[in-house]
């Protein structure tokens, strides 16, 4: 499906075990559904704790869980040892996002040594249909080296 | 201080009541500690339930807060009955955000009729010394007539 | 092949009007290869003149040709008498921009009455081969009665 | 004036030089005004060569003169041998860029061994008056050990 060839044999194991450490997605309930090499899912329940004032899921919670997307189908490239940050990114909102669930996709458009380029999506869902409500596009770089930054 | 003139008078008491429904602003423990015509400034403690995996605050929490600062910014100035939405922002992140407590601070740079541009950056505080670690640079849109929709 | 019901049935030779008065694409020599609901191609040849110290086209030149693209994939949407204006657009440059023609490719992603969101993206064509060099996301705006301004 | 050190004490003169080269500054008529530690200046004449279809600057002309500017504020802080690339950049287009000179002016956020952040502003001037029309956040890269890519 995925046109990269990752660095890591073991990426997908990394993944997840840095989304393991991640509070804040714990902390939103979210769920790491999906990783193959330069293609990252995380999925998040509904919940009105992390909207804003006329009751949609606030522009930060989206950015969050599509960030991290973002972040997990850059690492999914990098070689062993390197830890992922976001180094900037662009977003678009498309549509109140009101739904049951919050699904976000992210896929590379770019893999370097240093920086990754990513596109990431969001979707609200509600039962089988699926509204495209969010669009990300985003600079991950690569950082090695640094004590006690990982994955 | 400000540059701006309000179309509303009552800008700062609808600015705080529409914070105090912000339930995101409530979660993560957030205060609204300044508004003037234009301008906006939120704190935030840390707190490692909305921190990424190397312990930092994550980037959607940076953006959560100062997303929301640069909205009550563009609320300042926009005529009663309108509501604000963000429409796309763009942000850098320039170093781990380490410290005791967020400070985000946003000002408008043009005002419309139907788009406000804000810029809005994120300061991470210990004791005194504050240390620049976000820029967001965001568009927002004064939406009116749209049911259950306001502020 | 588009998901997009024009609301101008003329758009089309709307889109090439327009396309002929914009000065600047004159002047880099660029033409409108193919417009389409929701969708836009312009193509351009490689020059020096337009080019960056390293002799690759400028990021300003790749932008301009994107940011029309854009443009006209948003104006091919929009009512009859609407004018297009970009509101802001992020880009990230994907590799040096050398080859024999540049090639932009504009589609809608969401359009709104207001409001168009397109991702634009610039390939660098040498024979058949095509290579992407930059992508584009991109807010566009209907604007309506303004005196001398149509299309 | 600036805070900033330069790495580069001959940084002016390899400023002025890189822009020499540059085959579209040329081709525009724009000049550099002004060069310090993290800063650039940067003027045009308006010409609508470079205008687009309502005859105003195209935002493409405009990210050029303040993308090259941006460019220049970073590569004054760059150590010798290196090459300033833009990474990415992100615009919000604030008026119409009508007058009879474009004055770009941008200035270092952060100044990084691999990454800068740069923020950028476009002006028309008319006579001894100003207007803000266009403003940009980007990040630039210093690329080191590329044959034939310097400064």
């Amino acid at each position: 499906m995925s046109d990269y060839q990752p660095r890591d044999p073991g990426f997908a194991a990394r993944v997840r075990a840095s989304f393991a450490r991640q509070h804040l997605m714990h902390t939103l309930g979210a769920q790491l559904t999906r990783v193959a090499p330069g293609e990252c899912e995380i999925e998040m329940p509904f919940s009105l704790d992390f909207a804003q004032q006329h009751g949609f899921l606030h522009a930060g919670t989206l950015t969050a869980v599509v960030d991290s997307a973002c972040g997990y189908a850059a690492l999914s490239l990098m070689a062993p040892g390197a830890a992922v940050m976001s180094v900037e990114f662009k977003v678009n909102l498309l549509a109140p996002a009101a739904g049951e669930r919050l699904v976000a996709r992210a896929r590379v458009v770019r893999s370097g040594r240093t920086l990754t380029i990513v596109a990431g999506d969001g979707f609200m869902r509600d039962g089988a249909d699926e509204r495209h409500i969010f669009t990300m596009l985003a600079t991950m770089m690569a950082v090695a080296g640094r004590a006690g930054i990982a994955d």
